[in-house]
């Protein structure tokens, strides 16, 4: 039998998903299960996004141009610029999903063996579009006592060798939520430019920003239009995580030019999710509104029902929909299990996903655990009510 | 300005469309084009499929698990075993297109260097594919003289070293059309057995085979369960190619649990597609015998209408909807260029794909063209029309 590759070895398995097997045995034995594991929101896609593919009227369902069609990158020009990015078509290779634009950024920026920069705790799954690239990832520890925020600049050059290629950031973050500031944002800028780097800027919750928190962008610096590639999706924007379409966006000819090589490869990214997301661009401002709301609501119900637990802290993060809470445990993947193995308050437990799948450095994290708000506040409230419960009889309470 | 990288330097540019601008440039001074240059059908799409499009009735359009759904997967088994594949969803990785199960198979499957055999002329992606693997890619020579039949066996062990890891083929062949028989693939069932080899088998054309003929495909050849990996779309089999839905099938379970790791760091592939393709399982027989008549027609139009050009070879090739024709010219590059720079009869002109890309030995097949029979037979008349001039006045012609 032919052996499997090395990498089909070290690729690694999604950590969010490793605990499934354990969510669906409690399924089975009739436990309600509350999934704040996964990034999967509940909130409806925009109407007139589902509308349009109803509404598809073509009768050969044919490849689109490699790069995505124009009348999508032009409607696209036209959200992006109302956010102040002054980008044109040209600037735009339409992916499938946000994945394939991290994946072609990194393959077309980044030679073997070259070194990546990434605020951990991070998006487990850069390990894997690393690993997949031959791409080495240089973790950079941010804190939970100070939210998460960016981490000083000076730990940043510690850590910059002649390897160091590029910095990614994701703002607002997933796993922790922060919202990274301009002052924040011109620090990278300032390094990315002394060290000649490249600048990844993951923008796939930039609608998800709370408390009239202003976002801000790398596209939004000057200086910086070289070293900039944002790296888009629609999954969390239009809450159409299936429909497979991001984007990447870079003043950067030259990596347009090359990136467009890796999407010709691959032919074409879909038809129906660009004409989905054409029409989703005239997504009117009440739906954001009150998505921003219910967040902002889940997110306050989280939040404060977590730090109410004796022994917990959790951030009140700016953006997205996810926060990083530590908790008075031995170890969050024991503690993760025997929630969905052993544990049970009136027939209900939480599924959650223990951090350590997002930090790259090991032995850090351990007692700290990721929670998605993707349900409404009243499941939010009995999961945090299963959650207060179980942290009091878990043996492994320190 | 931070560099790209070599990878990023190196990705070869899609063969087929590296004459674009010259047709657009032709379509602009009021030429009209014929197509013949890429595998985009003109056939419909099942109404069955684009029903389900139309008819979706979700409110949120999530992902679905990153294997593909166990709706479609059990479907998609019906269909396969139909064929006497013999697999369970189990063995199916639902891809994003045919082209992610091409790079997923030989990212699991093959180490940095290692190398892959390919009988040539072959799809021009494959080198793409293999440059974003680190894979190297062995060209064995297949000969328009026996129709690109597969090359001997004694060759193929000429080119087996320590680093040779897996043998591809297409079948029917994209760009020959050439249609494998159970014998040749029964000596590279010896050959993959011999030197513990993978053989990806890539079936996108599948469904194209005429006069009869049988499709063999290495999953109907016993022995070799551990060794192959299906490759196969829905592009071609219901003309959805912007669909971008595939799959990697095999019974070899290392693979499947390796390749699954790749597919979860993209987190899932379409929803709307893998609902629409589902339905087009259910696609009526009738639907398949219009088109294959009607491919049948086209092939008989187009490779009748080439031999009897003077000095013109082509052979008749059993699937697929593909011809490689060899010209009285000095270069292929040269002449599909002029052809849409200068030559026009009657203000029409025909775009082709010089089969070069298609090579990957330099300076072989020069004179060698791809021709794509994706046009009714009314345009492909004339743009035999078209051709027949064009050879009679092009300065290169010897």
């Amino acid at each position: 039998m032919p052996e499997i590759s090395n990498r089909g070895r070290q690729m690694p398995a999604s950590p969010i998903r490793k605990l499934t097997p354990f969510a669906d045995k409690a399924k089975r034995e009739g436990k309600k299960v509350y999934h704040l594991n996964i990034g999967q929101p509940d909130i409806e896609t925009p109407a007139v996004m589902l509308d349009a593919v109803k509404n598809i009227d073509f009768k050969v369902w044919a490849y689109t141009p490699s790069e995505g069609t124009l009348t999508y990158r032009t409607k696209l020009t036209e959200y992006y610029n109302k956010l102040g990015y002054q980008i044109e078509p040209s600037d735009i290779l339409v992916t499938m999903g946000g994945s394939e634009a991290i994946t072609i950024a990194m393959q077309t920026c980044m030679n073997d063996g070259d070194e990546v920069i990434i605020p951990e705790p991070f998006y487990a799954n850069y390990n894997g579009f690393a690993c997949m690239s031959n791409v080495v990832v240089k973790p950079i520890l941010s804190q939970i006592e100070n939210g998460f925020a960016l981490p000083a600049i000076s730990e940043f050059e510690k850590l910059i060798g002649p390897k160091t290629k590029a910095i990614i950031i994701c703002n607002p973050n997933n796993p922790t939520g922060y919202l990274y500031s301009r002052s924040e944002l011109e620090a990278l800028r300032e390094l990315c430019l002394k060290y000649n780097l490249f600048l990844f800027s993951d923008e796939a919750y930039r609608e998800f920003c709370y408390d009239g928190k202003e976002f801000i962008s790398p596209m939004h610096l000057e200086g910086l239009e070289e070293h900039v590639i944002v790296l888009d999706t629609v999954s969390k924007r239009y809450s159409a995580c299936g429909a497979r379409l991001g984007c990447l966006i870079t003043k950067n000819k030259e990596v347009i030019a090359a990136g467009l090589k890796f999407a010709q490869a691959r032919l074409s990214p879909g038809l129906v999710e660009q004409i989905a997301a054409t029409a989703a661009v005239d997504t009117p401002d009440s739906y954001f509104e009150a998505v921003n709301k219910e967040y902002t609501l889940r997110r306050d119900t989280l939040v404060n029902r977590l730090n109410n637990i004796p022994g917990v802290t959790c951030p009140n993060p700016g953006g997205a929909f996810y926060v990083v809470a530590r908790f008075p445990i031995d170890d969050a993947d024991k503690f993760c299990q025997w929630m969905l193995e052993e544990f049970n308050y009136d027939n209900q437990t939480v599924m959650m996903a223990p951090a350590t799948g997002f930090y790259s450095t090991k032995g850090v994290g351990t007692n700290q655990v990721r929670l998605a708000y993707v349900l409404n506040k009243e499941d939010l409230e009995a999961a945090m009510k299963c959650l207060e419960v179980a942290l009091e009889v878990y043996p492994g309470r320190i």
